[in-house]
């Protein structure tokens, strides 16, 4: 794993959301994207070699208007930035992990991406990404 | 802010986890160091340019044997690193976050630190963390 790609947030109102985590970093999001399929409105903050994804469900059945009815807005997800997922995918099952992605999908931000269940990660919803190139 | 420094992660039973995310990174913890006046023992995994903090507590009231009490093992706290952490902290007062260390106080892995609390930022724990130079 190369490093900390994103933390993924999940936030109750993407538009207030935005404006605080701007007065954090001290600079705006430099994108938005809706990711349909999972029923979320993401945006983007750069900090250094790392970025913040922001998440706010646009489905009631989207996994983040579940994740905010449990426990409020907050930390959601890590995800790591893997050079290969397929490897990745693999040598984690072969290590005990429950890849909840057997075959990586397409997620926000031009990435392949697979996650494990927070059950066999220490509580912890992993995500691995790997940046889809050309 | 210049990078994640680190994710902090609470954790039940240190041995366990350091041997879970061992298998997770593909290489072992790099140190351990006790931060007594928190009441907790941490470990610390490098990934590329972050880490990743484990914190188990040593004392049934330390702040992390609450989280745990509360929220199970997980994610605790995400850790920014800064240049100036007197500098960050006015700047942070300024735009509204409540800083819970107005002077920052003496961390683990030779930082000085402030938080930031959740209520200010969308249900966050938030460290600012300034290398300790010399």
């Amino acid at each position: 794993m190369n490093k900390i790609e994103h933390i993924g947030i999940a936030v109750e109102n993407l538009e207030e959301s935005n404006a605080l985590f701007s007065k954090l970093f001290g600079e705006p999001h430099y994108k938005t994207e809706a990711v349909e399929k999972e029923g979320v409105m993401t945006s983007f903050f750069k900090v250094g070699p790392n970025k913040i994804e922001l998440l706010e469900a646009t489905k009631p059945d989207s996994p983040i208007a579940k994740f905010i009815e449990r426990n409020g807005p907050g930390i959601h997800h890590i995800a790591f930035d893997v050079d290969d997922i397929v490897t990745e995918i693999e040598r984690l099952k072969s290590e005990g992990f429950d890849v909840l992605n057997e075959t990586p999908k397409q997620g926000a931000d031009n990435k392949l991406v697979a996650f494990l269940h927070p059950k066999s990660s220490n509580g912890v919803l992993i995500e691995l990404c790997q940046e889809i190139k050309g």
